[in-house]
């Protein structure tokens, strides 16, 4: 990567905005899926950024997803809602899904929100995190093409199928995890193998789940934990079971390829998010300052030599600050695929 | 071991109830108690099972636990309850905790209990089981005295900090995972130094945080995912963060030593339950396929060669089938500190 990509997040959030909108997507669609890529490109998370702008424009193209998508609750009870995306853009149904959750758990103390005909959403945090930026824990499951294999098993099972959890931390930045449930990000490999260099142990398999650490002859990702890959495993359970399963959707075994060559079909995937108001359990002071002891004394202890202990979305929150000041500098591959955009679009090139 | 001490489930469960009863301590905690060891016994999971009678009988006598307990709802809101468990034995506060929580779920859909002044309450599983076996998906999550260190971080900060998670699955044992988020248990440590063995590597440290293999100097355990122990520590946090901070009790670095010497002083620990009806998102019956297919799916999915895929809880379910019908063989220290017991407290020894 070179500074001759160098660009600033407004800059992307414009490119972007105008290109959804240039292809007939609704304002709606062109908000929520670039606020969720630029949640990914800004903290760092480039694998969830604007390089997915390419592939989601072919999907509204496509016919995959639907560029004006009514939304509607179709079910629910209690503090418990059904939300339709009527194939949206996935971080639409994914961001609406949790603005009902948060508003569920204003009336109720938690909310839950299954949303059914939803699509790739990019990164599980966006979600999450928006329920903590009012003042909510939020959680997100969700379900992915299927990639990674079981503990012991020699086949592509669940999706890399990510959990997100934020919690408010007043004076703060928010508590922020948003992890794969396997060990490593697909993409990874792809890096591995553009570098030439060795994956580390225990992370991927070849075709017969035998543990590899050559890139060129992986075929599936191994479940978070090594060894203890059951509890990965089952923590990948944990997202299918509530993405796919409470919302009726397809198995990660069962979705169609992300990238095609069926860009018509809609996926039929999937995704739970749920919300917790801290004032349901204690009073606001109280959780405020016991969230604050807890993260205080985490970014203050011992740390082994020459490192540094970290809470959760501290080193998201860093690269936040400085791709805010600096901007970013975009992968070759992104840059000419935006260049190629814009001539096609008729839109402005990102400057 | 030796089938020296072999004895039935059943045995075992009377004898601790019978031990509960004789130091004073009321019907519902020896209900509580002697279920939840049992559960661990029954599945295999021994260092939770009934090898913790001595412990809770020497806090029931010390007052470091209630023997009759006043467990009260003192607080909450919608789809929310905050139990005070009065300083019972855990899993009386955790059992009455679930209780709640399904029944909120099934007036709301989904339903969460903080749980105050708790105490040690052995299986975290016990509790999600109870309320898989009624029907509903059940979430535990607790904290406990501090032994594991955060990614790279050189103090024990977190508890094993257990996440529990089982769901029923129709015509078959539910789907049933229970969890430290440290890469292994403190006992497993103890095992492999009277075993005269290497740990495997990644999984503890000395006390200055450098990963070592010889249990002997180990000073605290590695959270989940070796090199990618910014996960399994995550995870630990969530843990803390729902039962530690959500219900205002002790962080795991401030909870008083379980093992002593203080065993008068409440250990004011929390616990959190969550628990939610399928019913709220989807027809039962569609729920009941779907686990159907997604479990039916993974057991018979490819192993990698000489190993089997099982589904999280398969290898307890065929514990506990196995000890159902051939019971269990004690240990020589849980069998020689049950003997004890059995002549001090004048109740009939195991048989």
């Amino acid at each position: 990567m070179t500074d001759q990509h160098r660009t600033s997040l407004h800059e992307l959030d414009r490119f972007c905005r105008e290109a959804f909108l240039a292809v007939g997507a609704d304002q709606a669609t062109a908000d929520a899926a670039t606020r969720a890529m630029l949640h990914g490109t800004r903290f760092g998370v480039d694998s969830h950024g604007v390089r997915l702008l390419p592939h989601y424009i072919r999907a509204l193209e496509g016919g995959r997803l639907n560029r004006n998508p009514a939304l509607k609750t179709v079910g629910g009870f209690g503090a418990v809602e059904v939300l339709d995306a009527d194939n949206a853009q996935g971080a639409l149904g994914a961001y609406r899904g949790m603005e009902r959750a948060v508003a569920l758990a204003g009336q109720f103390g938690l909310g839950a929100v299954a949303i059914r005909n939803n699509s790739h959403f990019g990164p599980a945090g966006a979600y999450a995190l928006a329920a903590a930026e009012a003042g909510f824990i939020g959680i997100t499951f969700c379900n992915s093409d299927s990639f990674v294999r079981l503990h012991d098993g020699a086949s592509r099972f669940h999706g890399t199928n990510p959990i997100a959890v934020a919690v408010p931390c007043a004076g703060g930045d928010p508590w922020f995890l948003d992890m794969a449930t396997s060990s490593i990000p697909y993409n990874r490999v792809l890096l591995y193998r553009s570098l030439g260099q060795e994956l580390p142990d225990a992370v991927a398999s070849d075709s017969a789940g035998q543990d590899v650490t050559d890139p060129h002859i992986v075929d599936m990702l191994a479940p978070l934990g090594g060894a203890f890959g059951f509890k990965g495993a089952a923590l990948g359970g944990v997202a299918e079971i509530f993405s796919a399963v409470l919302t009726g959707m397809k198995l990660s075994f069962d979705i169609l390829n992300m990238d095609g060559p069926d860009f018509e079909t809609p996926r039929q995937m999937g995704a739970f998010v749920l919300a917790l108001n801290p004032e349901a359990f204690l009073e606001r002071s109280a959780f405020d300052a016991g969230m604050r002891r807890y993260v205080d004394t985490l970014r203050n202890s011992p740390a082994r030599e020459g490192a540094k202990v970290m809470a959760p979305g501290d080193r998201e929150w860093d690269v936040a600050r400085g791709r805010a000041e600096s901007g970013v500098v975009l992968d070759p591959i992104t840059a000419q695929e935006f260049a190629a955009l814009a001539d096609r679009l008729g839109i402005a090139a990102v400057a």
